[in-house]
């Protein structure tokens, strides 16, 4: 049983559901479904699709993350990131509104779902770490922008499209004429609310003496105040006659079953863009999960949550929904409530499904401009000031990367942005390995250690040159030793061995091999030997593999001190002294 | 001066050039002209270009490389597979035999040139390092077998085109209907003779009493004897009538000046090409002129090199050649020769010139047939058997790489498969990298080391984790360090201490710093502390720089047995014996 349970972790914790687990978990689904409403209908909307796509991406997926998933706490559904990457995507294919734009969707949810599997099934979770971190906050920071000032377009009640920041900007200046004064009025009053709530009303209310908890669920429920609210001064002042764009109607019911598109033309169109969201959506949601579940000294498996977002995709896909994946804030919600098993999305499932069949009436005079408010006030918060100082200060490779992403996102587009911010740091990473640091070394005199004789007052020998490497060699660093060695000896008239010496070589890689072997080569041509010392054992075992000892025509010492002294000529030794 | 020196290495050793080193220059200079004309004419018809623009890129080129050169020995020109890649990169955007061609070949030699340069200014030669000695190797060795199947038609004297290895046999078997006998004869005969040379030839000579350096000489000049005797034949039998293809009409005369087509949609379309010539040729080239400097304990600065060789292509793109780079037979056999400095590939240019102005209509009869034999001959010396089957000796992921990098080429073209090894080695580095070696270590009884577990007797101590990375940590392997960390914290529910032994962590990136805060945090959250020990000196200088040690709640331990010291409880020691 224990194979099945690792692949479907709902066997684990199901048979001994109890009770008290149960009431926890209700507990908790209750405020995530009141959180998850209004996100689901403004994450739509984000996404350039109609409202009851986000409802139906919060009724399913869930529950097919709830039967693979191995983390307790980890809510999923339809987040702000994965939103606009999706807009993104679908609207390179298709025309907003458009029934194509809802196919190509449902099939980018499909084809996310598919690879998030084969990544599970082909081990290949590795991939997820091409995205370093200061990419991934990066990419954040500048989504958060890009969606905060898509939004700014219903809080002015104006059209303004545009892909990019400037051609989103230039959109709202150009239209700033058209501006709807009710709108204005209800969506600045409504960021602000959100605002105030989200940053002042908790410790108001604690210090009027409420607990935390509590305080903090009231919190929680600002969205919610401010949905009413704006619903009953619309119907009121019939304010969606005087031009405040509303939601509109919204379909009742279950959410329908759907197919994805099985035209190769959009799949290979599509290709790309899944591949970035699965990362994407698997780095943050693991990372989420991590943290949540560290708390609780409660385990995550990386590679069965391939599975259970590939499985929550797949499901999205065929009722109606779109790319779905953990969210932070509402998982943090369900840990915070209580939740205790993955049950509780389950629960959270229900009340969305709830919602879906008897509240969406109720949607239908809520303002456009309420919606982008929630989103602002969600976004912004993902907009990471403090880490893009605390890269630059750390590492400039690593800031570099950061920029790229950032900039590449803001002028060119999420998926550019990505993919540049990852090149990059894989050849900033390529560049930094391929000149690994490289020691001439000698000896300590009145011991047996070799020092750097850059740092320390060293014993050399005019006839020995000893370096010594401080990582493993592979095909990038290998011409950097290459280089070091043959300048060394170019300079170096009297110089009758080298030694390379090697504590730090943790593997050697064919590419190495070779090079080990022309260098040994042409420094005999040259009439000098090449020797190693201080091989670690699993590399020797490796060369014995290989036919490098049979040609290799130097010696390979135990230790670097045996070396030297079996090398050292009488006419050589004493040597001179050389401090620096 | 130092630095005009380095710009322009012609300045080091002209000033000081003997009547000695002209001499030896001289001698060199002729017997490479002797074995470049013909390559020079069967090069150019490999790249699908008339015979005259193998002279003129063995001309000019040569004596810009001569100027801005670092390698005293390296014999610039046409080379086999650069030829190759020149055919499928041209070859898709023009149709061989029309001017556009030739311009567009042009093109690609002034744009490889343009790429050599700036990766010599911006200080890219490192992205050589991308291209492991096994992709190259596999490359080569598929090129050598791609070109030697695309010269049987010249050998069979039938028309049959193709790209991939497929289609060429395709259209070999389709066409041996059409075989031109007189064709196969001098073919066959040619091929077997320039073999027999190659192979038998010098043995022969000294075994009856020849010195080596000029039994080496005549086996080299093997080629102009079968050029001769084939182009007697053609002439006394009338074979061109017979329909034996022959070189045709050669202009002679000056290199014309030329100008590369500014067309910024050819320049797109030949980018990547120009990029993939330009390292391949740069790897090769330095390759060879290290190995000939370092018998002479001379010097070879890569970075120069791609100056020269940048030089070279742009010179070859002014006089209507096509993209050059460092060959390795010739520069060996240059190097035999005697050649004392770059002034010997100056005279070798003269030589050539000479050859333009007055040998042209000597080729005129020259078969092609026996143009392919000496293709044929030089490129199967390419197929390096041997190579694959050592590297799938020593390593998998090498061989991995190497095939898919072979198979690629022969099945879908040279671009394409230097494309997918590079690829499939970074990932694969990328996947090695991503997973470390690690090892939980405890005490060894009556010392202060500290072994791996797992292959030692050690002491361990149920409330501590002691946990070695032996890699420096980085993006790519931070999250197994998470999992390994948070796997052991899950099923060790005695757990009150975590230290991460650094004696091998070379370097902490900024994703890395990360994940070590949110791994104290996470730990933290659960009750457990998070320490650092045997930190190295520039590791901890980086640390201090950023903000993560005031945050940090742990200890950071000079030695991993003061950790275990100051961490231990009196309840939890004396820890049980763990063996294993």
């Amino acid at each position: 049983m224990k194979s099945l349970k690792s692949v479907l972790p709902i066997l684990e914790w199901a048979p001994a559901y109890t009770r008290t687990e149960a009431q926890s978990d209700l507990v908790a689904a209750l405020i995530v479904t009141i959180m998850l409403v209004p996100q689901s209908l403004a994450y739509a909307m984000l996404a350039g699709l109609p409202p009851q796509v986000g409802l139906y991406a919060s009724i399913l997926p869930l529950i097919a993350y709830a039967v693979f998933g191995t983390s307790r706490a980890l809510a999923v559904g339809p987040v702000a990131v994965v939103s606009l990457m999706t807009a993104a995507a679908v609207g390179q294919v298709a025309a907003p509104g458009s029934a194509q734009y809802l196919t190509a969707a449902i099939t980018l949810a499909f084809l996310s779902g598919l690879v998030l599997v084969a990544m599970s099934v082909l081990r290949l979770g590795f991939l997820a770490n091409f995205l370093s971190h200061p990419v991934i906050s990066g990419f954040i920071t500048a989504s958060g922008l890009l969606i905060a000032t898509s939004q700014m377009k219903h809080i002015l009640g104006i059209r303004a499209e545009g892909d990019t920041l400037p051609e989103m900007l230039t959109a709202l200046f150009g239209g700033l004429g058209q501006t709807n004064p009710y709108t204005v009025v209800i969506g600045v009053s409504a960021t602000t609310f959100l605002f105030w709530v989200r940053k002042r009303l908790k410790p108001l209310l604690l210090a009027r003496g409420m607990r935390p908890r509590p305080a903090d669920l009231l919190a929680k429920a600002g969205p919610v105040a401010a949905i009413v609210v704006s619903i009953l001064l619309v119907v009121g002042f019939g304010l969606a006659e005087r031009g405040v764009r509303i939601v509109g109607e919204i379909p009742a019911g279950f959410p329908p079953f759907a197919l994805p598109s099985f035209d190769l033309g959009l799949w290979q169109k599509l290709a790309l863009p899944a591949v970035l969201i699965s990362l994407v959506g698997f780095v943050e949601s693991v990372s989420v999960a991590q943290t949540l579940a560290a708390k609780r000294r409660q385990r995550i498996v990386p590679n069965q949550e391939l599975t259970a977002l590939g499985a929550s995709n797949i499901a999205a896909a065929l009722s109606a929904g779109y790319p779905v994946t953990g969210g932070f804030a509402r998982s943090v919600v369900n840990f915070d409530a209580g939740a205790e098993t993955p049950l509780a999305g389950a629960y959270t499932a229900a009340g969305i499904l709830a919602a879906t069949l008897f509240l969406t009436p109720l949607f239908r005079f809520l303002p456009q401009a309420v919606l982008a408010a929630t989103i602002i006030v969600a976004v912004l918060s993902l907009v990471d000031v403090a880490a893009i100082r605390r890269t630059w200060a750390y590492s400039r490779p690593d800031f570099a990367a950061m920029a790229v992403t950032i900039l590449t996102v803001l002028l060119v587009g999420v998926e550019a942005g990505i993919t540049a911010g990852v090149g990059l740091s894989l050849l900033l990473f390529l560049w930094r390995t391929s000149r690994p640091h490289m020691a001439i070394v000698g000896l300590v005199p009145g011991t047996q250690h070799f020092r750097n004789v850059d740092r320390h007052s060293v014993i050399t020998d005019p006839a020995i040159l000893s370096i010594r490497v401080d990582e493993s060699l592979y095909f990038a660093n290998v011409r950097a030793l290459e280089d070091a060695v043959y300048d060394r000896v170019a300079s170096q008239p009297a110089l009758r061995h080298v030694i390379l010496m090697c504590p730090a070589v943790n593997a050697i890689d064919a590419s190495a091999l070779e090079s080990l072997e022309s260098i040994a080569h042409r420094l005999q041509s040259a009439g000098i030997g090449f020797h190693l010392s201080e091989v670690k054992g699993p590399v020797m075992d490796a060369l014995k593999k290989s036919d490098f000892l049979t040609g290799f025509a130097g010696q390979i010492f135990m230790s670097q001190y045996d070396a030297v002294r079996a090398l050292q000529t009488p006419a050589t030794a004493p040597a001179k002294l050389a401090s620096v």
